[in-house]
């Protein structure tokens, strides 16, 4: 049965629903923490302990009883005596009494009987007369507490930041900075992931050249498999650009076929409109794999394709620049980011206000390539650059699809809008 | 001379114009179209050729002479000759006259003669009562046009994306999807990127055990060093975690030298401040560098610090984890951009409106982290977490940090303020 007209269309989300169903987290890896970031968590992490696990000073200075200097001013500063001096890392071995202090480092234990920390700046000590009192085996006899400070002042309590056993990190989540200190802290030296996801890209079309290729008449090199290579990559996929495909089913499916057991998830752009050469429109309609969709409600893209072919998902997106873009956006990135294990696998909503007119009725919803500028604390969105699905060139200025509902009658400058980052 | 009190302090754009009069560019090197992806050019890409380089047809359909269909409805469809048919890839070998059509398929260059092309689903021929025609070698005699379309549509003029010549990706723009399509495009089969910069990552404490150790009284795994290394990543450098130092300020100094001639760019956190075991005040104080500052008029990390050590530039932030992270943000991220070429090497400013009321005055201007959300088109902003210097566990919850200048008498929500992004 060839499929080129009177398919049955269906919605984006419908579509999305029938992938997700589809999809499955990939199998989870041990990595090193350093190569983990930027991946997925593919578990919960909780904490084996409070942080901080101990009373910590924020600051370098003396410990003390708050109720010991609630009368010191700089004038009338009250007077010390030191008994200890408790540098990071290491474990007070005295309590401060009545009338006592323990000079402290920032990030050092809080000695018990202390109950607030004075910062350095606060104090005077022979330190500040003699430096060279400030080395290691110095040890100060008395300090000068010259500010009234309040109890709990630069301390931060036990479990101050973290409780013992709280979920600090969900499955799923990206593992950037803040991640990367957290997992440290647990003692995460190697972080369990789930495997990239491997994606093979096709694409079709006899005008298309190999990008080492020199130019010729009526052809063009293969742009789509860099962009969608480039957009793979960026949402955590592993990409594999393949050879062209040729105008052949046969050969097609042979090609999609061998390449199947080793990847994840096929893409291909092209070949599956209504044209004479439109290979992949052939390919469904011969094999023995199950179609998902082939017609969207959408605008571009609409003939994007999708089936089940031995377990695996094969999405043939439109062959037009723009569509490809869009239709990995909206199927394929959250396919991908799904096998990672995301919960929120969908390129995030936002509304804005449309910074241009846009009079373009359509059918079908549509997915405009925007660009995106902050103004006095609003999100403005205008279309990026020439907006033609057939347009490579200024899908370099997106940064968003703004979606614009079917039959429109226009949208005026100021008129609010959703869009979709693509970033 | 000792340096932990008396510093001369400077604004932060003064500390960012000292460091970036050390900064160069890495050299240049190839990499392979696929493996620049999120890597920054390193050189102008100009257009060696129009795009498209032929009259492109948008559309499967008919490549025809506009005139000849002024008149053309449904119920009195135009009735041409199929002289012709082009498939992508193909050059037309016929020119279109009076009473003509070829039939032409999307991305193929449109007949000398045609000026405009009729969308297929506006058309009748023989191929739609009968598939089989659709085949390779089937050849229309007649086709039957439904629809008046105007001149130049479904048209992509030569140069109607790219006029050759043009410049059409700076050097410095960072690779995504729509560069490598334009890559692609123009031959790139391999890409001319700087190199990515070396950033050795040492801190300092005794406190600090590492990752893998067990959790001792008074310890803590050092996290300071993982999230810098993914910051450093995440901004295209080459992050390198040192073995934690010790308080000597000889070995220190023995272990910094010994790096340098391998790294472009030497970070360290911790010891730059007033305590006792501050040891890279030390460090300074004695070494033969040129120390460029040690202290900035921005909280958190007051005591920032820098240095250029035999042409090589070395950054020593506080040692506190959200210290450690706004220093990266504001100091170590444009340097290393700016080694990558980048033309906007500072994190993006952007206006917000603050999403709670903020009433802690600051002598200095201060950095906060903070979590920004869209609402209604609107962006608002709200301190991340725990937002003191000492909290790691909220720093994964930052997108950005709002910007307050010195001496704010409080804020209210609702109020403007900038936010720099952080991701």
């Amino acid at each position: 049965m060839k499929l080129r007209f009177g398919r049955k269309v269906i919605s984006v989300d419908e579509a999305r629903a029938a992938l997700y169903e589809c999809v499955t987290t990939t199998e989870k890896e041990m990595v090193s923490l350093p190569r983990s970031f930027g991946r997925l968590l593919a578990t919960d992490i909780y904490a084996d302990h409070a942080v901080p696990h101990f009373r910590r000073s924020g600051v370098d200075g003396y410990a003390v009883r708050s109720q010991d200097i609630a009368a010191a001013t700089p004038d009338n500063p009250i007077v010390l005596d030191v008994i200890e001096r408790i540098p990071s890392g290491t474990v007070p071995e005295r309590t401060v009494q009545a009338g006592m202090a323990a000079r402290i480092m920032t990030g050092a234990p809080v000695p018990d009987g202390a109950d607030t920390v004075v910062m350095l700046e606060m104090t005077d000590c022979l330190c500040l007369q003699d430096e060279s009192l400030l080395s290691l085996d110095a040890q100060d006899t008395k300090v000068k507490i010259k500010k009234n400070v309040q109890a709990a002042s630069n301390i931060t309590p036990i479990a101050g930041e973290v409780n013992c056993g709280e979920l600090v990190i969900p499955q799923g989540t990206r593992i950037g900075p803040g991640e990367a200190a957290i997992l440290a802290t647990f003692g995460f030296s190697v972080v369990k992931v789930f495997r990239r996801p491997r994606v093979a890209i096709f694409s079709t079309g006899s005008e298309l050249l190999q990008v080492e290729q020199e130019l010729q008449p009526g052809k063009i090199r293969n742009s789509n498999s860099y962009m969608l290579a480039a957009q793979v990559e960026a949402n955590g996929g592993e990409a594999f650009i393949m050879p062209a495909l040729s105008d052949d089913p046969h050969q097609v499916e042979a090609a999609l076929g061998a390449v199947l057991p080793d990847v994840d998830l096929i893409l291909t752009s092209g070949g599956v409109s209504v044209g004479d050469y439109d290979v992949l429109v052939d390919v469904f309609g011969r094999f023995d794999g199950k179609i998902l969709f082939n017609k969207v409600a959408m605008r571009p893209g609409t003939p994007t394709s999708a089936a089940l072919w031995k377990s695996k998902l094969l999405l043939a997106l439109s062959g037009n620049p723009g569509a490809s873009f869009v239709g990995f956006e909206l199927f394929a990135k959250p396919i991908i980011r799904k096998m990672l294990g995301s919960h929120r696998p969908e390129a995030e909503e936002l509304s804005a206000f449309l910074d241009i007119a846009y009079d373009k009725p359509s059918a079908y919803p549509r997915y405009i390539r925007g660009t995106t500028r902050v103004e006095a604390g609003c999100l403005w969105v205008r279309p990026a650059g020439i907006d033609k699905s057939s347009i490579m060139v200024s899908i370099k200025d997106a940064d968003c699809l703004i979606w614009l509902p079917a039959g429109g009658q226009g949208y005026l400058r100021g008129d609010s809008v959703k869009v979709y980052t693509t970033r």
